[in-house]
């Protein structure tokens, strides 16, 4: 691996475990066992780190984003939400210091704007399908909240999870974000589909327990 | 006012404004002109602070939560919540870097948690009463499923807005909160009690245009 790299990969390690906040570029350093000069180098301060990590955690989730949806089991489309919060999990350091860190960088946040509203319109469209389908029947207000509170809990379940409940696996954790996303949309089961419901949790009982 | 509520009122505006990561207790000092020493007679660094807002935050939060609610109009219930929203965006600093303060100061920790959970158990105990009135029509599961989604909104929506719309006012931050809010419940509504959601969406546009 490339020191450049091996940066990164440490950075995001440290970020994760002990908040972005109180890793200094000089932990990092010692971490990787190079000179802080060298980190210097590669790196001009840890804003500079930041935005490393953070365009590619969203190209890793465009990519994701970007994938088509349509005519995908619920299986497959469990699989697919998984997914998407493996990915966040992977760079929460991000999340859960999101005011902060996009205050102290400012350059990223009319970024984040961007993925949360593609985040957003991904779902809108995704909901619009399942209408389309018959699967989901809501009307045009109904589906544009719905939509809003599913991207909110995207992004923030784990936020929220870790002053939920105690010692909670990492993919409990994300088994049960999933969970909380479809029960979002399932009041709005056309009632031919209201078997959807049943599938969903059974896939859940079979992933958490 | 004495020093004391002086430190503590100008911490609480800094912080809000500029974030608490970014406020020194020289900077809280500077702002009121007294001395560095002063404030340390005071409060023995910004985690004793912290602590001092968080006291008061859950003070006025514990008393709102514990109004009795059953019996209360469509337009009463939508107040409680628009002030349940408030109290949090009055002290939105904490919750806008939630997890490095429960960081940085570990005894907050246990408390916010049991906070939540109040707040869980409160609107457990909310949406139980509407569904013995007959309001709701929600199945043991789906209640408790709902209701976490609710504390979900309810603890990150500011967090969430910020970065979904510019300039929005306070008031339509807060209001379009408790419409999100409502709008978890809306699916669960009894058919005699549909009109309920055409009264939510009328007090919501009233207010916000």
């Amino acid at each position: 691996m490339k020191t450049r790299e091996k940066i990164l990969y440490a950075s995001l390690a440290l970020f994760n475990e002990e908040g972005e906040p109180n890793v200094t570029t000089v932990d990092i350093a010692a971490e990787i066992d190079i000179s802080p000069g060298n980190l210097y180098y590669h790196f001009k301060g840890k804003g500079v780190i930041i935005i490393a990590l953070y365009e590619q955690f969203e190209a890793e989730l465009v990519d994701i984003l970007n994938a088509p949806l349509v005519q995908l089991s619920v299986e497959d489309r469990w699989i697919y939400l998984y997914v998407v919060f493996e990915r966040i999990y992977a760079f929460r350091f991000f999340y859960r210091n999101q005011t902060d860190i996009l205050h102290r960088v400012p350059e990223l946040l009319p970024r984040f704007k961007r993925l949360l509203n593609r985040k957003f319109r991904n779902v809108v469209a995704l909901l619009t399908q399942l209408r389309e389908a018959g699967v989901l029947q809501i009307g045009d207000d109904e589906l544009g909240i719905v939509s809003e509170n599913m991207v909110l809990l995207l992004t923030q379940w784990l936020t929220h999870v870790q002053c939920r409940a105690d010692d909670l696996s990492e993919s409990i954790i994300l088994h049960r974000g999933v969970f909380q996303l479809f029960s979002l949309i399932v009041p709005y089961l056309a009632s031919e589909h209201l078997g959807l419901y049943d599938d969903v949790k059974r896939i859940y009982h079979d992933n958490v327990s």
